[in-house]
Formats: C-alpha cells, structure tokens, sequence
C-alpha cells in the first residue's frame, strides 16, 4: 500500500514521528503537502481537512489538524494513534498485544513530553510570536529544564533498564517506533537547549545510547542525510532560543 | 474481571475519563487511590508506580503517572489508551476496526483540549502556585476562550453532523467513550468559564445534546448523584477563577 502523510512541508514538528517510521521501514509513501504534483501540496492538505476536496467528499471522518495519514480509504490523525496504526504493518511493535499497547503508552508519554518542548516557547498561545510570550518562555523553559526533562528521560532511562529483552530497546528486543521516537526527542532537546543537554544527558546513558543505535539504522542513516530530512528550525516543535537556556 | 482504576483520590482530573466509562458501563472496578482497605490509598498507588509494592515486583512495565489501570495482570497508562484498550470490554466502541480507530482519534483530539484547558491556569508550570503564575494564566485563558475552545467545539460539532448514523452520537448509533470524555468536557468547560460558556454555546447545539443524553443515560444519571462523583475544586484540571474569565 502507498501511504499518504499529510503534514506541513517545512517543519519537522509532529509529522517527523511518521515519517521516521515509514522511512525505517522503507514504506511507499508520499509526503503529500511538500509535493509539486496535481493534489499535492499544503493547498490540497487545507482543503481535505476543511472537508472541501474530493477526497474529502468520500468521507465523514476528517481530522482537526495535521499530522494526518491517508491508508486506503481511511484517514488516520493524531501522531502516537498514526504509529499504533502503521506499527505491525511496518514491524515496528512487538506481535503480541501487550507488547503492542505498552509501546503505544510510552509513545503517548514522549507525546506529553514533545507538548512541554513545544509550550515552552510558546506558553500563552502559538497564535501569538514568541517575541510577545518571551518573559513566560523565560520561566517556563527554567522549570522544563531543571525538573521536566529530567522527570521524563529519568523514566525512558528506567523503562530500558527493566526492559527484559535488554536496555537496547524499548519494548521487546528489535527497534519500535517508540524507539525511532525517542531518538528525535533526543535529538530536539539537544538542539533547544544544547548546553542543558550537554551536561545532563550523563544521567541517560541507555536513552543516548537509543538514540545512536537508531541513528545507525541504515535506512535512518540514508533518511538523515537525504534532502527528506528537513533541518530543525524556528517554527518546529522544537527551537533554539539562547536566552530560554540562562 | 475486576478492574483496578489508580487515580488521585480528590480530583476528578483525568482519572474521571475512566471513571465514566466504568460507570456507564456498570463494570465491577475499585478505584484503588480511594480505597482505606490494606493495598489502597495513595501510598499504594505511588509505591506501585515506583516500582516498590508487591504488585510491582511481578511487573517490568510500570507507568509514569496516573492514571493508570491494572487489568488482570497488565498495566495500562495514558487516559486516551486506557479508554481505548476498556472499548470493546465495556461495549462502548463501535465493532468494526475503523470505527474503534477513529472513536480514539477523537479521544486524542479532546485530550489535546484537555492538556489546553489545564494550562490556562498553569501556563507556566505544574509544580508552582497559580498564584505565581496568574498573569500569563489571564492572557492565555483570554486566547483559549477566544480561539482555542471555539475551535475544538466547531470541530466537534462537525464530527457530529457527519457522522452518518445521525448526530446523537460522535461515532455510529450508540453511546461510545468518546461521548462520555465530550460530556466531562463540555462540564468541565462550563464549570471553569461559565459566562464565556453561556454566551458561546448557542454555536454547538449538537456538542450540548450530546452532553445532555450522557448526563440522562440512568447509569451515570446515578454516578453523578453518587458520592463516587468527585465535585470540580480548585485541584482539578477545570478550576474557576473568575478573574481568567473577564
């Protein structure tokens, strides 16, 4: 089946979790909003939504906001609910179905922690720029910084520790997208608050050591260097603002 | 099978999504937290997700936050999974795959409200006092009731007349979870910004049906007017401050 990923073109953000996952498994798809093609583009994503398209004239079911995933006739939103749905096709959970509802839990977990990264540049409203929420962002990311990273990675440390198969995974003894998403966790925390990252990740050597094995997959590997892989930057989930890291 | 619901015992908070389901369903559950019984209280909710109780010592998959349900053996987190992994045991899913996916994505949709909603009075952090953080609490509940609560509740209101089976219900003919968690929300909202909410909610007069027929379903007719019916207080997700309406 050729999936179809709809979500904004220039960010990472929240699409990234989906697209990791349809790129470790080598997936068909197509990264709808950033084609060029008849159908394609942010347009066409605005106008599906909106109920307005002609794919959306075959269906009830629309979603409120991107990411959203078009498999089949179905269309699927909300990031951690897509990777539940993708996970056995792309062999990215464990077979059985704890295994497989214990790694869509701890995806919702690093979901909360991606909406705490988000909000602290943007703690009154992403209606607003951040230049107008910049004093709360202050305050907010301290707290994010000294209690909630650690309160989170402090558990994705000690969910690998007692992970039975060994502290490479997750879940289960092969990569999930669980794993796939704590890596770009990783990878957003360092570029948002590099110094704090630096000096903490001491305190998460299994959580690093995800991250670079996932790194390593092959098929990871080849997506990074790609043109796919679109480069963090300031209007993605996570930013670089020097003064949030005082 | 007896479920065992872990939740903080003097809110209603997230744990109260479980709570309707339970309730409307007639399931046979012990909500732990609450419990004065050997094995209840906080203690034993806070020492099982901290991996020291005797409940814990059998698990290697522990949570990071309630609330949590124990069934049979498994452990299961996140309000959203929870209600999603309860659907089909307490009938309150459609049957078809499709159906049960799509009851979780709107699930997912009102939790992203839900997260919104406790930020208004907590916009910078958790763990300090509302007291500390009133002045951007006034400007982030000023774009939420402005924006952000139209925004989801149009949104709602539209999955309702779609939905092709009628717009009694968000999904298919009968009551399902989802209904239950739009009911605690539409509560909720009206209890923190009752003026906001009575001036707004002539816009979705199917989204109040709905929160009307779950109130009358005779089961959670009868919870509501239980003492299991934790009132809203100034603990909760919902908290009135007036001066966050004006």
């Amino acid at each position: 089946m050729r999936y179809e990923l709809y979500y904004w073109p220039e960010i990472q953000g929240r699409g990234e979790f989906i697209r990791l996952a349809l790129e470790a498994a080598g997936a068909d798809y197509v990264d709808v909003a950033r084609g060029s093609k008849k159908g394609q583009g942010v347009a066409a994503m605005m106008q599906l939504m909106q109920g307005q398209s002609r794919i959306a004239a075959d269906q009830t079911r629309l979603p409120l906001a991107p990411p959203f995933l078009k498999a089949g006739q179905e269309l699927i939103a909300q990031t951690a609910h897509i990777l539940d749905y993708l996970g056995p096709q792309l062999k990215l959970v464990p077979r059985d179905a704890a295994g497989r509802r214990y790694t869509q839990q701890l995806q919702l977990t690093l979901a909360d922690l991606v909406v705490e990264a988000h909000d602290t540049h943007h703690p009154i409203a992403s209606c607003l720029y951040y230049e107008e929420q910049k004093a709360a962002a202050r305050k907010r990311s301290k707290i994010f910084i000294a209690q909630r990273i650690p309160k989170f990675l402090d558990y994705f440390e000690q969910v690998l520790a007692r992970n039975p198969r060994g502290p490479a995974h997750l879940v289960g003894a092969s990569p999930t997208y669980a794993d796939l998403s704590l890596f770009q966790v990783v990878e957003g925390l360092r570029y948002a608050f590099p110094k704090s990252m630096k000096h903490g990740e001491k305190a998460w050597p299994r959580v690093a050591a995800v991250h670079d094995s996932v790194a390593a997959l092959p098929r990871i590997a080849a997506y990074l260097a790609s043109p796919r892989r679109i480069a963090f930057n300031q209007s993605g989930i996570f930013r670089r603002y020097p003064e949030l890291e005082r």
